[in-house]
C-alpha cells in the first residue's frame, strides 16, 4: 500500500524541524512537514548524484518500463491519489481524480518518450570537405535536475517533470510547494515501487525561497524547472548560471466568442465557466479574460449567469462539490482587493463577487478597466471578466494587450478567422473552438512574454533536459 | 547557347530511323526526332550506370551545386526553354513561362533537398537487449532511375523526376513523350553546363511502349518513375518487377463553392475558370467537376460564363492568348464524342460545346450524369461539369464518388466544414480556399486510387529513389 | 482463458472443408485446420471492411491503449503462446519463449506508434505565390490490409503486420501458413479480449495461393503485405495492381569476421552458431555464409566445431533441446539435394553433413563455389558455409555477390573497415560486431534486390499502411 | 562596389565621437570608427523593431532569396571581404580566404534552412478526450535580435548570427568586437544589396559592455546571442531577465591520438599543428591539449616540433604567412605570464615559447600541471600542450577533467574506444580522426559547462531564434 508516511520519517530523521500543513478549505492543521534544512538539500543533491550514475547503467527501454509501470500503480491506487490531492489542496475530489487521470497519461506518455529519444543522422559532406564523416546526434542526460513545483497540481504538475527527468535518464530532485508536499511523496513512492532507482527522485519538503537557493547555487544540479510566478521566475534565471532554466509562469488567459457562435452559446458558457472556475480558477491557464462580440453579448450573459450560479460550494470531498476554499486568506484578500479595486474604477458585477466562506462567489465581471489588476495580472481565483467588442480585430488586439503569452481561445466558425488568430495572437498556444484552460500532456506547452521560458510537454521536456551531441565519425582518414 | 540540336545530332549518329515532331496548335510537322532503338536504350543504360558511378564520386554539396547552377542557368535562359515548350506542346507562352518558373524552383529544391537528406539515429536500446549499438540511418542512392514523361508538362514534369535524382546521387534515363522531347533535352544540356556528368541524365526519344519495356526488363534500371494514364501505369506497375515504382496518374479533379462564398463568386470564378481552361484542361489537375451550392449557383454561371467567354483562342507565341490547339486530332475527337455521349445522356450546355479550330470552346456543362465519360474519366481538355448540390455533406459523397484521388479544391469559410472535406475527401492533397489546379513544387503530391502510386514533391521523391540503409555499430562486444 | 479453438470452430461453420496441421518435429497429425472457400476469403473482406468502419471511431489513444492491453495479455500467457508455436511450428521452446517476449515488445512499440503517428506542418510560402496557407500532413488509414504470412515465426512475423494496421487504423485478414495457423488465431484472441473489435482482425485458413489470389483480386483490400520467398513476392507485385505491396523476402546472409577478432573467436563463434542453427537455420535472416580472414581461420573452425556439435537435438518442449524436425520432408529433402550438388563441386564438410531424425545435422562446410545452390539460394537450414578471405576487400565483393541484400554482419574493431562495409554492403541493415541473425523490432527492417520491397519495422511499415495526406488552408483568399 | 564607409559616416552624423582602430599586427592606427551613443543604441532597436514589421511581410521564399543572393554577392567580393577581415583582425589572408568561404556556406545554409521551416502535426487525440482537433506548430519570428560578436571571426561568427536571423524573419542588430567593426558592416552592404530591408540588419560600434547593456535592457529586443567569454556570458544570462539566450563561450579543447595511429603520426601532426596555431590559435575551437600514447610520443614530438618550426611569421596580406601579430599587447603579455607560470610550475618547452615580434613563437609545451591556467583555461594563442597517457581511459579523464565542454577530437581506429570517446567525451561535438578545431557550419554546434547555452549551427539557431507555436483546430465542436 503506497504511503508518504514512511518518507516523511526519513526526512524528520535529518532534522526535526517542521512546518504545519493546512488544510486549506477548512483552514485546520492536517500535520506536521519536515522543514528540510540546506545541509539536507546538498545530501539530498549528492544522493541524487549518485542516483544519476545509477541510471546511467539503465537503457532507455529499462527506464520506459519504469515508468509505465508507475503509470500503473497510479492507476491502482486513482482513489488514494486524488483524496490526497484533495487533502492538501482543497481540490474537489471530481477535479482531483482528473488530475490523477492526466497523471495515468503523462507517465504513458513519459514511457513513450524514452523509447523515442531519436537524433539525427546529418550528412556532413553538404558542407565543403565535409566527405567521408558519418555524424549523428544523440540525447544525452544532463545529471541532476532540480525542480520547484507549485500548489494548485501538485501531481500532475510535478509528474511534468519527473516524468520527462526519468524518460531523458536524469535524476529529480523536488522541491514542492510547502502546502502541497503529500503528492509529490506519493509519486516518489510509486516510482520507487514500479523499479526507479531510490535516489532517482528525491522530494525535500520546506521553505522554497532558502531551498531553492541551494539548488541554485549547486554545481551538480544542471537543470532548473519551475513552475510559478515571473517573479520567481526570474530570479531563478538571473542566478542559475549556466544551468539550463524552464520556467512555466503564469497567464491571464484570454478567449474570444464570435458572433457566429450565436446558437452555440449555451455549450460554450458551459466550457467557459469550467474553464473560469474550476478548482476556483487556481489554475494557470484558468479562463479570465472573456472577449465577445457585441451582438451576442446578452445571450452569454444569461448562459453564463446560469451556469455560475449552479455551483455549489462544499466539502472537496463530496463529488458533487465544484467550490472549495482558496489556498489561503491571503488569496482571498488579494482577489478581494482587486475586486474592490476594479469596481472603483467603474466594473460592473455580472454575477457573484462577494466573500464564499474560505473562498469567493463564483464571479463575473464587465466593464473592467485594461489596467484593473484583476485584468492585467493573473487572479488565480474565480473570476471572470466580460469584455465587449465590435469585431474580432478588436479582440485581437485586447487579448495581446498583456504582459502573458501561455494559452488563448477562440470560438469562431470562420476559417480565416480561426487562422488569423492562430497566426497574431501572441501566446504559445492557440485553442481554436476550446476554452484556453485546455491542455493535452504530449502537446508543447509553453508561454511567451511573462509566461515563461522554454516548453514543457513531455517531448519537448525531454529536449530541454537533455544534451544534445554530436558524434562524427571520420572513416576515410 | 543552350540548344537541343546537338544532342539530338548526338542520338541520330546512333541510328537514324526518325520521326516527325509536330506542332500541335497548328498541326505542321517542325523537324523529324531520332526513333531510337532498343540497342540505343541499352547502351543508355549502360552509360547511365558509369554515370551512376561517377556521381558516386560527389558529395551532396557537389550535387547541391550542380542543381543550384542549372537553376540559375534555366532562368538565365527562361525564354527559350518558354518557346522550347510552347513550340512543341501548343502550350500559350503565358503559361509556357509559368512552367520555366516551377522549373526554376523545382531545380531550386532538388538543390536544397540534396543537402537535408538527413536520416535518424536510433535508440537501439529502446527494444531488450539492444544496449551498446548506436544505429543510424542513411539514404543511398539506388543507381540508375527510369523516367517515363508525358506531353503536358514537357520540362516541369521532367525536372520533378530528374532533379530528385541527381540529388540522390541517382543517374537518370528520361524517355519523354513522342510529342515533347525537346524541352527534356534542353533541360540535360543546362545541367551538364552545369556540371553535371555526362551520362548522369541521358534523353533517350522514340515510341514509348517499345522502349519503356527495355527500360523495365533492365536489370540495371532500380526504379521506374512516370506519369501518364493509369493503364500504362498499372501496366508498369506488373511488369516492374521487385524495381521500386512511382506513378503519377490521372485525376478528374473536383471542385465544392460553400454557399458561404456567395460574396466571392467572381474571384471564384476567375480561378476555377483558369484551373478548367489553363492549356486548353490538358493538365493532370485540371478542374474537372465543380459542385455548387445550389443556392448560388445561377451567380456562379453567370461569372463562369463571363470569364470563360473572355478567353482567346490564338497563336501559342502571342501573350495575350488563352487557348491554342488541343495535343492531336485524336484528343479533339475523343472529347467531342463524350460531349455528344454526354448531351444524349441529359447534360445540358451552359457555354461552348463546339470544335474551334485545333480545340474545342470552352465549355461548361450542367446536369452530367455521373457515369457519362465525361464525368467520369480524365477529360484533359477544356472541358468543367457543373453540378448541383443541396449541401456539402452532397458534395463530399458526389466528389468522393470517383476511380481517381488526386487533388480536391473547397471554397468555405466554414471551419468544421472545411476540416470535414480535408479529412473526409479521399484524395492525397486537400485544398482549402484554392481551386485544385494548384502545385507547389515541394509539397508532397501523390495520388490515391486510379491516381497514382508513391509521392512525388522533390523531398518525398527522393525518398522514394533511394535506399535507406541502417548502419548499428556495436561498441560494447 | 484464450483458445484458439473456438475460432476455429467458428470458421468450420461456414465450410467444412478441412486440411491436416502436423506436427513437424514428429510428422503426426495433430488436428484438422478450415480449409476456407473463397467466398469465405470474400466475405471475410466484407467483414473486415465493416472493422474498418469501427475501428475509424476509435481514437488512436483508443488504439494504443488495445494494443498495450494485448501486449499485457500475450505476457500473461507466456507460456501457452510458446507452446502453441512450439507444437504447430516444431520450435523448440527456448526459441518460441523468445518469439513470445520479442511479440510482447512488438506490440508495445505498435502501441507507442499509434500514439505518435505525427505528421509535419509545411511551409507552403517557400515557393513563390504559397503565402497564407497553413499546411500540414496526416497520414490516414487506408482500409482492409490483406497479410500473408510464413511458418517460421507464426507469431511475431504476424503481429509485425497485426500491430502496425492497427496502430494506423486500418483492420486485417491474416492468411498463415497452412503449417502455422494456430499462433496467428490465438494472437487474434488476446486482440479481441483486449478490446478490439471482432472484425478488425480476421484470421482465413487454407492454401495460400488461392486464398491470396481473392485478396489480390479484391479491390477493398487496399494493401498486401506478405513475408515469404521472392517467387511468390514477385508474383503478388505483379498481381496487385495500384494497391500497396511491402515484401520481405529472402536472404543468404553473409557475415565478415576481421582478423582482428583473433582474441574474440570463442564469443563470436557461439553467437555464429547460434545465428545459423537456432531453429534449425529457419529464420530469414539465419547467418549462412561466413567469411573469414585467412589468418584466423583455423582457430575459427575449432570453435565453430565445437559449438556446433553441443547443440542438442530432440522434443521441441524439452528447454534443453537446439534442434527439432525441419518443417516438412519436402525441406530435408531439398537441402540434402543442395549438400549433395555442393560436395560434387568441392565443397568439403567440416562438421555434420548427414540426415538427422527428422532434420539434417548442424552442418558447416568449406570451399563451395559461389555459384552452388547451397551459397546462392536461401538455404533455410542447419547449413553455414565458412569462406576465407585474404582481406576485407574479398569479404565485401564476395558478400555483395548475391541476389539478395537484407541484413549482413561484421565483426571488426577497425572503425574505417566498419564503416567502408557500412556504406558499401548493398543490404538494407548492416551490423557491427553482431550477427546478421539479429532484429530489433522497432527498427527499420527491409531487403534490397530480391530480398523484398519497403520496410517493415512498426514506425516504418505503419507508413506503409498509411495514406499521407496535405491539407491546405487558404486563409487569406 | 561593396564598402563600409557609407555605413560608418551615417553612424557618425548621428554622434560625433569616435574610438581608433588598430591594425593588430602592427599596432597601428587604421582609422577612427564611431563611437556610438546609447541613444544611438536604443534609436537602432526602434529602427530593427520597423525593421522586423518589414520583414514580416516577405514570406520564407523571399527571405530565402535574400539569402541567397548575399551568398553570391561575397562570393563576388571574396577578396574585398578577406582584405576587410585581414585589415582589421590580422588574420592572415590564407585564413581570411577560408573565412569567407565558409561565410558563402552559411548564408547559403540559412537560405535553405528559411524554406525548411517545418513544424509538426500533432495528435492530439493520443490523449483522452483529444479527438476532433488538428493540431500543428509553426516557428514564428520573435522580432529584434541583439548580437553581441568576437573579433577572431568578424565575418563568419556574425554570419552565424544575422543568417538565421532573417532566416527566421526576425530583425537583427549586430554590436561587433570593437576591435573588427569593419566585415560586419561590409556584411551588411551585401545583404541590403541583396534586397534585405535597411532597418533588418543594423550594425552598432562602439564599447560591448556599455551598449550591451542597453541591448539587455530593451524590452524590444527579445533574444541576445553572444559569442565571447565565460565571464560576461554569465553576466547577460543573468541580466537577460526573460529573454532567450544563446552563449558560444570558450574552449580548451582537448585531442587524443591513440597507440593505433603510430603509422599517421606525421598527418595529423599536420593537422594538430595547423588546429593549434591557425590564426595565432585565436580561435574557439583552437587545439590547446594535446593527450598522446606514451608508446607513440617521441615520435608525435618530433612531427610536431618539423611542422612547428615551418611556420612563417609576416605580412597578414602575404598569402604565405601563417603567424602575425596577436589581437593586442594585453593578450601577449597574458599568454606569456601563463607561459611562465607554467615553466615554473615545471612546465618544459619542447618549441618556440618566446615572445615573436608582436606574437608569440608557435609553443609546444609538456609537463604541465592541470591547474595551470595555460592547461585549465583558454589560452586564444599559439600555444598547445602535450600530455602523455597511458592508456585511453587516463586521456578521458584528462579530457573531461576541464571547465569546458566544446569540442573534442580522438584520432583512433578502434571502434569501441571511439565510440566509447564519443558517449563519454563531456563535450558537445566529439570528432573522431579530425581535430577539434573543425566546424561545418550547418551542423550542430553547442559547449557544455563553461563552454556555453544553447546551440549554434544554422537550422538549430533558428529554432532558438524562433517562438514555436501550437494551434488546435477543433472541428467537431
Amino acid at each position: 500500500m503506497l504511503d508518504y508516511k514512511g518518507y516523511l520519517e526519513k526526512l524528520t530523521k535529518f532534522n526535526e524541524n517542521t512546518y504545519p500543513l493546512v488544510n486549506p478549505h477548512l483552514r485546520e492543521e492536517i500535520m506536521q512537514i519536515p522543514e528540510c534544512s540546506n545541509e539536507q538539500m546538498e545530501q539530498a543533491i549528492n544522493d541524487a548524484h549518485e542516483g544519476y550514475k545509477t541510471l546511467k547503467g539503465l537503457t532507455s527501454y529499462d527506464r520506459s518500463e519504469i515508468l509505465d509501470r508507475a503509470s500503473k500503480i497510479v492507476s491502482d491506487n486513482k482513489q488514494l491519489f486524488a483524496e490526497t490531492i484533495s487533502k492538501e489542496s482543497g481540490k474537489p475530489i471530481k477535479f482531483a481524480l482528473g488530475e490523477v487521470g492526466r497523471t495515468i497519461e503523462t507517465l504513458k506518455f513519459a514511457a513513450i518518450e524514452a523509447r523515442k529519444l531519436e537524433g539525427e543522422s546529418i550528412p556532413l559532406d553538404a558542407a565543403p570537405n565535409g566527405d567521408g564523416r558519418d555524424a549523428y546526434t544523440i540525447y544525452q542526460p544532463i545529471g541532476v535536475v532540480g525542480a520547484i513545483t507549485p500548489f494548485n497540481f501538485p501531481l500532475n504538475l510535478v509528474v511534468h517533470k519527473v516524468g520527462p527527468a526519468i524518460a531523458a535518464g536524469n535524476s529529480i530532485i523536488v522541491k514542492p510547494a510547502e502546502k502541497t508536499p503529500l503528492s509529490s511523496i506519493l509519486l516518489r513512492e510509486a516510482l520507487v515501487e514500479a523499479g526507479l532507482p531510490e535516489n532517482a527522485y528525491i522530494v525535500i519538503t520546506g521553505d522554497g525561497p532558502r531551498l531553492g537557493k541551494v539548488l541554485l547555487e549547486s554545481s551538480v544540479v544542471k537543470k532548473i524547472t519551475f513552475t510559478g510566478s515571473p517573479q520567481v521566475g526570474k530570479l531563478i534565471k538571473s542566478q542559475a548560471g549556466l544551468k539550463k532554466v524552464t520556467l512555466e509562469l503564469g497567464n491571464n488567459s484570454a478567449l474570444y466568442i464570435d458572433e457566429s457562435q450565436k446558437d452555440k452559446l449555451e455549450a460554450i458558457a458551459k466550457q467557459a465557466v469550467n474553464g473560469a472556475f474550476a478548482y476556483n480558477g487556481q489554475v494557470c491557464i484558468s479562463t479570465q479574460r472573456i472577449y465577445v462580440h457585441e451582438n451576442i453579448k446578452e445571450d452569454l450573459i444569461t448562459h453564463l449567469k446560469t451556469q455560475a450560479e449552479k455551483l455549489t460550494y462544499g466539502d472537496p470531498l463530496d463529488e458533487n462539490t465544484d467550490l472549495t476554499g482558496l489556498i489561503d486568506e491571503k488569496s482571498q484578500h488579494r482577489i478581494l482587493e482587486w475586486l474592490d479595486e476594479a469596481e472603483k474604477a467603474g466594473a460592473t458585477i455580472i454575477s457573484g463577487g462577494e466573500k464564499l466562506e474560505n473562498s469567493i462567489q463564483p464571479t463575473i465581471l464587465e466593464n473592467v478597466p485594461r489596467d484593473a489588476k484583476i485584468s492585467c495580472e493573473e487572479v488565480f481565483g474565480p473570476v471572470v471578466l466580460l469584455n465587449t467588442v465590435k469585431d474580432s480585430d478588436q479582440a485581437l488586439e485586447e487579448m495581446n494587450d498583456s504582459q502573458y503569452g501561455l494559452n488563448a481561445g477562440v470560438f469562431t466558425s470562420d476559417l480565416a478567422q480561426a487562422l488569423k488568430f492562430g497566426h497574431e495572437l501572441d501566446v504559445g498556444q492557440v485553442l481554436i473552438n476550446d476554452v484556453p484552460t485546455l491542455r493535452f500532456d504530449h502537446m508543447p506547452y509553453g508561454g511567451r512574454k511573462n509566461s515563461g521560458y522554454g516548453h514543457e510537454g513531455v517531448k519537448y521536456a525531454i529536449h530541454e533536459m537533455t544534451n544534445l551531441k554530436m558524434i562524427s565519425l571520420n572513416y576515410k582518414f
